[in-house]
């Protein structure tokens, strides 16, 4: 199965638009874990476990893993998802991009050595820093479209003038016009579009088709989960994976954090559902 | 000394401006490299020491070290540059980019973890990426402006309106004005231009003043080195870290790598300070 057909099995099975964020903290992890050495793995691992139910993906960022010299245990997390959990895809992460001979550098890290389902990339670059990701056609490539943080307005709300086009539009949406209309030929391509500006997530949904969203931004970063929903679901009500991280894994510092990450989580799920039916 | 302070030392001390790209592919290693567990390391060391002399800089690239979970040789490469070679500054070369709390991960990654001096960023998600890189003052960060590759153009050559200027410019000309403008105020940034774009080496030249252009794409990407130091060096005929990877790290194939290499760094030191004379 490709990502595209695993996801979308598994937005069927789970009736889940969550997906759960791993990005390892250990100054935020519970007090059991002090002086563990195997903590980042074992505390990812827990909440892996907890929340598998209620998710549509999993998204380890991989720079919480990099700053702590953890890449053994972002290896051992990818194997036990696959394991522990098949059918739920996992999403590297990462927002790579160079030019082509080291992208696939970074194809091959993400895809060989960590065995990541998808992994997320940055457009700057342009078609050919994204040609040996998207050429991996059983995975997918999401790529960033209009970003969840403050700043992102500074480049992706750009007005550019689209070559034949008379009508200027924000760069974010040529991103996501480029990536429906050139990019997407093996069918592979999702993007990220932030929670925190629905509107832009309406535009994006209308230019894309019913390309995969990732969305992140609920939660910590104040993004409107219903409105996600309103303003970006496909027609069959899916069509979106809404990316909690902080919010689920550190819901408790106390020796309830995985029962207490699966009910952030689940909270999460039903508002969703509750959303895609109102 | 901070990364801005090394690096002119080392364009006065050293009399080059040329960057040594490392770029480890175990596949083109000399064959006396064969089943040696550390073949990375050892490669990139030698190649160090020869071409040291004609370095002014050196640029590890992470996604040929990643590829192989050769973390632990970046580490040590990067640790070996600092001890034998004191003064030449290392740019991890790594085009992170992220939202802020994400990206004080890849900063404690690039600085904190490996020691670089300077990091390679994205600017698609915007400034308040580019913070917690900029907010270390005494390093680098050396932002994506125009790239080498091809693709570059994509969305680096699309017209962009800016913010109170009635004239359209291309995003990448946007990009070093912002630089140089707002993302500067530490005085710890440089920029990223093609060597294959010598007309628009210039037009950043003309934008941002006496800022260091690191400056891929000479060698095996086809960029004429002379037409580099025409069109961007500063008055005194420094400003550019002219980038050069697989034309001196596979000079040969043979024993004679390490000769070979310093051969090449020699041969694009001295053609690079013809054309800065001439």
């Amino acid at each position: 199965m490709t990502f595209m057909q695993t996801l979308r099995q598994r937005w069927t099975d789970s009736g889940s638009l969550v997906c759960v964020g791993l990005d390892p903290e250990p100054a935020k992890f519970p007090a059991r874990f002090e002086g563990d050495a195997d903590a980042v793995f074992g505390f990812c691992r827990d909440i892996v476990d907890a929340t598998a139910e209620y998710a549509c993906a999993f998204k380890p960022q991989i720079a919480h893993f990099a700053a702590l010299g953890a890449e053994a245990a972002l290896e051992r997390l990818v194997a036990h998802i696959h394991s522990a959990h098949p059918g739920i895809p996992v999403i590297l992460d990462a927002k790579r991009g160079d030019i082509g001979s080291t992208a696939q550098r970074y194809a091959a890290e993400a895809f060989d050595r960590y065995g990541a389902d998808a992994v997320t990339a940055n457009p700057y670059l342009g078609g050919d820093s994204l040609q040996p990701f998207l050429e991996r056609a059983d995975r997918g490539v999401v790529i960033l479209c209009r970003t969840s943080n403050p700043g992102g307005a500074d480049l992706q709300d750009l007005e550019v003038a689209g070559p034949g086009s008379g009508t200027p539009r924000p760069l974010y949406q040529h991103v996501a016009a480029t990536a429906a209309r050139t990019w997407n030929g093996h069918g592979n391509v999702a993007l990220v579009v932030g929670a925190t500006w629905p509107e832009q997530l309406r535009e994006v949904r209308a230019i894309v088709g019913d390309m995969p969203l990732l969305v992140p931004g609920v939660g910590a970063q104040g993004g409107d989960a219903e409105a996600v929903v309103r303003n970006a679901r496909t027609a069959d009500g899916t069509g979106l994976m809404v990316s909690s991280s902080r919010a689920i894994l550190y819901a408790s510092a106390g020796d309830d954090y995985a029962d207490a990450a699966a009910r952030a989580a689940r909270a999460l799920r039903d508002s969703l559902d509750a959303a895609r039916r109102g």
